[in-house]
């Protein structure tokens, strides 16, 4: 029996349309050795290029109807769509100058030496492959950036492996016509259709994990799904890698300076922060700790304000919306909780923006406290009230790990090296993988400095699913020894004819480009 | 009731001294909080760059009495113990060169872009940090290379993370002059002694790696104990990486044409090197594909001969030496399976070296044959004599992940680009994480370039234990937003005043040095 894969409109709760069906366990084992077929024709990294590059090409071409489908199926706003496709593509197309260049291939030879100390060393030349097929667990939020055309995929295309993914069931028909996107533009550059594989459904995410050709795993998504994913990949008989985004709460720090010079700039930013797209980004600044005193009370005053004025609008799915209601409701209902912008039911399939405060006192033991402690997706956050720098450390203490972390600082701090601002600093930077002075965190910018990773759980590994870098979780080293030229990957022959950054015999060659 | 480490000498089954007691789980407790109170003064590069050469040293000082207690725990003999002493300072100073280097820091720079499509970019800096407290579980078969003062701790201090050891119960008295070492080391370079700590006992291993402040583990040992820790790593609240280096085969590929030129020379080499360290090599060829034919028999012939006269020799312990009498006996019973040179019983507290050889037809599906595939430590080999190269292939298809691969090639074979070769060599890249070619792969040279892990089991993560990117396993990425230059960490200024690799607007900026 097929089960249905329906496409919702979250507006009115109304299914829109058949788009799928669930993939079976035989649909989900087909996909893989499909694509498992294109990793051989996937190893030439000009084709790689000209694929990340074709389907930038044909997501913009095709973008008017996909982010239709996308605002039909998540409400986001064709305003918010039209940004993240273009961040999409140009991401797919970062990723083919990062594939051009070559730098991640990591290269490192060292020649043969007779005369080494404390042994005769033979020729060595190291460089990285792909894992083989990767699957991605597409994000709710995102239904282009972290979804099918998104970051994990242009990544592990990028690094050679073909991939599976499972889309997520929020926002189906848009996957369907970025599957139909990235398959079209493999074929345009000459590689098989099955380099990227969609498949629907919670069970064949379940398969896929396991699946014995599946080599890695890209997630983003929940802390319960993703750790139920994650145990998965690590219980395999070949255990692999599996590089989850579970949850954050984004710890933003207002130093008493801060507050004193600029609480109602702050207040209104935190306010615009934590209610962009609806409070659904993993970057929303969940947990605020401002001064005790009149300067955070002025504070308060601008965020309450700023708040207010935030439009009621709608989850991604009826689920979420459920979910908020009770998380906003038990986070209320906590006593001596206070909520200056009641956070909650905004009326049919909408939620109201809210934030609630508490004292730093509360949080600073394990008991009834601690699910503010936790993130609560949706447009809601927690401003923690501290008295001293004592109250403030023991509350960072208590958090888990974050991708982001954020610290207000007066104009005297950020200027003082060795101060206490750059001990908060040190504080922050040991709770999360990007920490961000005087900004906020929403907005991930693609850089290749960026890090969209942290502590867990904020990433089951340390690694980045933004930026560059992100490459590195879909390769493996290899080693050649004495290794006739011949026989040796190009990128690995003396002289260098591919033109890659290398380090050889300790010095690093940087080809003129 | 405290359990008493004994120190055994294997010559003899003996006890020689009582050396410490095993850890209570209190004693693994205090182990890690004063190990994790040492974090903070590794901070700074160039005290773990002195804290790694002064180990160095005093490990060359105190080098009679550590290889004299090493030889008497291991019977590895003073010649071997003395060259891994030697090696084993070489890897100190080459760690302490990557530390000052710094180019491990993989700084990448994006200074703010407010014309950046497709949006404005704020100020990125990424480098790596430390992990936090590092369990190292030492190896029984390098004494020091793989142990207290090995390639785990060395890679681990360079990055900046204190070490806790389990020490490997085969060379306890060994670990604790080692230990001591490296303590004094860390005093004299102004670092508390506890930035290395030393534990011994099996159930102390277990607790170190679920204990909240460990945030790494690396393993060298056996399949079941290294996936019985790894299985804990990853069911913690917070998963922790484990890097563990658990078992490899080592495949050996001999072609026709390299069977034809060099029967004799490759039958010795084998032999040399499946003996050497009487077999206890993670390294050790334990599969051996030779053609069927009368090259192949003059393969095995000069293999029986050089065999015949290998001397016997002690294993580590009595535990190796009981499961490699059963793992002989096991192999050689198979029906079909000969042994010109019969491994097993070499007389009390010795084993003889062996070999067995078997149709690559036996092994190419599910069986009994199975056993063939699976490594036994010792002084023993497998050679699979095959017919065709379908039967190389299906043999080939049939292993488990690899430290190493190797082909033995004839002349024109090597210098053939894109031929049967270059078709081999990739399907053994597939297969491991170092290929070499007329080679054996005994001996790990430490070298920049040098990759030591491989698809599971040879290892539980795609890194490396030797080789300077080991040290990258002990770090994480982490992105500074935005933030005022006197609040950035050095290496991430403007100017580059500690002169480290970066990469800054795309730019790859190498310092003089």
């Amino acid at each position: 029996m097929a089960v249905p894969v329906w496409s919702v409109d979250p507006r009115t709760g109304k299914q829109r349309e058949q788009v799928a069906t669930e993939a079976t366990a035989q649909e989900v084992d087909a996909a893989v050795r499909a694509a498992a077929a294109a990793l051989p024709a996937l190893a030439d990294r000009s084709v790689r290029s000209r694929l990340l590059r074709g389907a930038a090409g044909l997501l913009e071409e095709s973008g008017e109807r996909i982010i239709a489908a996308a605002d039909a199926e998540t409400a986001l706003g064709v305003p918010r769509l039209t940004g993240e496709l273009a961040r999409t593509a140009y991401q797919l197309r970062a990723f083919a100058e990062v594939v051009d260049e070559g730098g991640y291939l990591d290269v490192i030879i060292d020649h043969a030496d007779p005369d080494a100390k404390p042994l005769p060393r033979p020729d060595l030349r190291r460089f990285k492959i792909p894992l083989g097929v990767v699957a991605v667990y597409a994000a709710s939020n995102f239904p282009l950036a972290f979804s099918v055309p998104g970051g994990d995929t242009a990544s592990a295309l990028a690094a050679g492996c073909p991939v599976v993914v499972k889309a997520h069931p929020d926002h189906p028909a848009t996957s369907e016509l970025c599957a139909d996107v990235l398959r079209r533009a493999a074929v345009a550059a000459g590689l098989p259709a099955d380099t990227v594989v969609l498949v629907h459904g919670f069970q064949a995410g379940v398969e896929l994990v396991r699946h014995p050709l599946v080599s890695g795993a890209g997630f983003t998504g929940s802390i319960p799904g993703g750790r139920a994913l994650f145990d998965a990949a690590a219980a395999r008989p070949r255990p692999i890698p599996f590089h989850g985004e579970l949850g954050s709460l984004n710890p933003v720090v207002v130093t008493e300076a801060a507050a004193a010079e600029r609480a109602e700039q702050i207040g209104a930013g935190l306010a615009g922060s934590f209610t962009l797209g609806n409070g659904q980004f993993c970057t929303k600044p969940g947990l605020v700790l401002a001064p005790s005193g009149a300067d955070g009370d002025r504070l308060v005053t601008a965020l309450t304000e700023a708040a207010s004025g935030a439009a009621a609008g709608v989850l991604l799915d009826s689920r979420m919306r459920d979910n908020f209601l009770k998380g906003a409701a038990a986070r209320t209902a906590l006593p001596g909780v206070t909520a200056p912008v009641v956070p909650g039911d905004g009326g049919e399939h909408v939620v109201q923006p809210g934030f609630v405060t508490v004292e730093a006192a509360d949080l600073t033991e394990q008991g009834a406290y601690d699910l503010l402690l936790e993130e609560c997706f949706g447009p809601l956050t927690v401003v923690v009230r501290y008295g001293s720098g004592d109250d403030l450390a023991a509350v960072l203490d208590r958090l888990p790990g974050n991708l982001t972390a954020t610290a207000h600082l007066g104009a005297d701090e950020a200027d003082q090296d060795g101060g206490q601002a750059a001990a908060l600093l040190a504080r922050l930077t040991g709770l999360a993988g990007r920490v961000l002075v005087n900004g906020w965190p929403t907005g991930v910018a693609v850089a290749p400095a960026q890090h969209h990773g942290g502590p867990y759980p904020a990433t089951t590994s340390t690694s980045t699913s933004v930026g560059g870098t992100a490459i590195e979780r879909w390769l493996r080293p290899v080693a050649f020894q004495d290794t006739p030229p011949a026989l040796l990957p190009p990128e690995l022959r003396d002289g260098n004819p591919l033109g890659v950054p290398r380090k050889v015999d300790g010095v690093r060659e940087v080809p003129a480009s």
